[in-house]
């Protein structure tokens, strides 16, 4: 209960300091973060001591086997690094403004307009695990779009996130931002409550595995921005030039197995089998990919080494060098199977046949629905956004690779001179004009 | 768990439905809506039977007080209520087409682009109370944006809501539309079910209290599109033309109490309080309103027959002809006191100063937020949406007055000649555009 409070309090003082930020225009919110940006390049000295003492502390987990390799290597810090989340900041501060945009413009009557406007969502509550760059990313970005943000990292990055935290939120007071708008939260205990803080905490941003994001879903009522597991397909249809589809393949599965949209699943249409099915097993076989593939599909083809695939391969993501493949006897049929074994995050069909796609298009229920290209291109930088936030396999906005637009929300701004409701209803009614605003 | 089985089969079926329905252009959505309201306006007779059944049994329900005369009032329905709920599915038809709209355009590369496209959600699980024309027309405005529906209505509208739905199935599936899109659920155990069918429902809507609304939220992980309370203020401040600070404080009080776009805390800038005050409280009272005020405001005023208020009151939605008033030593109290007591639902200022209605305007944490103008405008209908989902209070998407983009989504539409994500990374990378499409 006295944690419960802690951390609740802190939700509170956030939420003043948003109104606070709210004072201040863009250039001071990217003055500050080029401020911070700065002295995260002067501060590399007692960044790196801190990542020692915890890299001390990972190397004997590394040994017993609590800490994976991976885990480890995430952990580790350095001058190149160091460099790179100084630059990283600087890039969020010369990102356009995501505050202020009008998306709506109506005039609802002679001096009566209505806009919709962008603004912050309020008090984020990020989890994320090992990496400690991911510290600097998230702040940056949550200042960039006026929110204040309560962070809490791994145990295993403690003194690293405490060290990072403390540059930024001295650069960030000295810059004029206001101090209750960066908060760090160190224990477990205060990341349970902080997932109960409905009503102060407007927004919970899991950075990390598929278990952490199911972990905090699971656990909150608050709205969670969170990039779950990618189960991706390529479907290569009958009509498909199959030079394409091969080098769609393999960038898909091998570019980078283990990111949320590399490939876990190919579709073959059973038309293009004979023609297909032994030369892309070749390949992804010759980059030391495990192929695994229906019995019935397999018979007839003289293919080595594949491994059998049950129902089970249809819904994993494996994050590694395995592809399970399936042969499909029509278009509807991969779509029925996309939609009831992906996860809804980026589908690609190769084909040459504009209507094929079009229907794979209006059908595939997926964030990304692609023709006749890797599904590798899912992610914010590639899209153009600037920044990801994450990508959101949710079914509502924001859906897919999210940008700023994931860290701000809008308001409706109504301006009168003194009208009342009641002139426009009952039997003297004034009817409204609701003519679109075009803007200046 | 039998149950259980149930609810979740038919939301599969639905969510294969929403596949059938995206072949459908909007031409052959919006003509099952008009064979739907031809066929209303058809079957008055076999509809008001059951709705006579339903309240035969509502009447027994009143006399032991087991219903509000209020609850009773909506259940009933006649001839002009009939012809109501069809002229409403029309009008729903000639709503501009919400899907296939495209939000972002950017060419990536040559020859590859990326559209942003709006697309229904999917399953809708829709709860509601009494009202019976509910059923109608959440059900016109799932077809309309391509989505499959399950209902379930309150238990004293069982005959009527059995009838209208069969009215609107047979109708739809008459006009070519997959019969599986529209489910009735009529046991309180199938929508507990519902509540739990994530992955095969994708958005909850609760029509009706703030107690079945916050019910829901509190059941269910699957998103829900809620309108909550409405605590809505109006602050009139030293500034403010005391004429229209009147009319705006009567309207958003007396047009129509109950409804959640109602003012229920009135804050005046003790500058304001000698010149307004006196004069505003005569004009509630004279229409019937319990005005409530801080003993402090009170002192030194001769005001008859006003209430003590006390904190409790800062937080009530009364829903009736009561208004608590407070007066603030400046701007920032107001802002604060609305930030901290209100809903975030709709907050307006009466003031000549456009400096305090910036900042107030950048401060309230609101969907809506009005200068001089009655907090009653916060409607779909007057905001020009033609039609109205609900409000939400949430902070995210959507937020305000929802119209049928509170039942749409979007996917990213990429399209390609066979590209590879490698060919853009590594030392040798292709340079991505990143340069907007301007549509014709």
């Amino acid at each position: 209960m006295a944690q419960n409070e802690k951390v609740i309090k802190a939700a509170r003082r956030a939420k003043r300091a948003v109104v606070d930020l709210a004072r201040l225009g863009p250039e001071e919110r990217n003055g500050a973060l080029v401020a911070i940006a700065h002295k995260i390049t002067e501060s590399e000295a007692e960044i790196l001591a801190a990542n020692a003492a915890d890299m001390d502390a990972a190397r004997a987990l590394l040994e017993t086997g609590a800490l994976s390799v991976a885990a480890y290597q995430r952990l580790k810090l350095d001058h190149a690094k160091v460099r790179e989340m100084a630059r990283g900041v600087d890039q969020v501060a010369i990102l356009e403004d995501p505050l202020g945009q009008i998306t709506l413009a109506t005039e609802l009557d002679h001096e009566l307009t209505l806009h919709r406007v962008t603004c912050p969502i309020g008090v984020i509550g990020v989890i994320f695990e090992s990496r400690p760059d991911a510290l600097v990313q998230i702040a940056s970005l949550c200042l960039k779009t006026g929110n204040a943000v309560l962070l809490k990292g791994g145990q295993e990055a403690e003194h690293s996130n405490r060290a990072l935290f403390s540059v930024i939120h001295d650069a960030a007071v000295a810059a004029g931002l206001p101090g209750d708008a960066l908060v760090l939260l160190e224990s477990r205990a205060d990341a349970a409550e902080m997932l109960q803080a409905e009503g102060s905490v407007d927004l919970i941003v899991p950075r990390g595995s598929n278990a952490l994001v199911r972990y905090v879903q699971e656990h909150t009522h608050i709205p969670v921005l969170g990039h779950a597991e990618g189960i991706c397909h390529v479907y290569v249809d009958a009509d498909a030039d199959l030079e394409k589809a091969l080098a769609i393949v393999m960038d898909a599965k091998t570019g980078y197995p283990s990111a949320c949209n590399a490939v876990e699943t190919l579709l073959v249409h059973r038309d293009a089998v004979p023609r297909f099915l032994p030369g892309v097993v070749s390949a992804l076989q010759a980059q030391g990919v495990e192929v695994r593939l229906e019995a019935d599909a397999a018979r007839g083809l003289r293919l080595d080494q594949v491994v059998e695939a049950t129902q089970d391969d249809w819904s994993t993501e494996y994050c590694d060098l395995i592809l399970s493949i399936r042969v499909v006897p029509s278009l509807d049929a991969a779509i029925e199977h996309i939609n009831r074994y992906g996860s809804h995050h980026t589908d690609a069909i190769v084909t040459e046949d504009p209507a094929a796609w079009e229907r794979f298009f209006a059908a595939v229920d997926s964030a990304g629905v692609y023709w006749n290209a890797s599904t590798r291109f899912a992610d914010g930088f590639r899209y153009g956004f600037g920044a990801e936030v994450g990508i959101s396999t949710g079914k509502l906005h924001p859906r897919g690779p999210v940008g700023l637009e994931g860290l701000v929300t809008y308001k409706y701004k109504l301006v009168g001179t003194g009208q009342t409701a009641a002139t426009y209803s009952g039997p003297n009614a004034t009817t409204f004009l609701h003519r679109a605003i075009v803007e200046k």
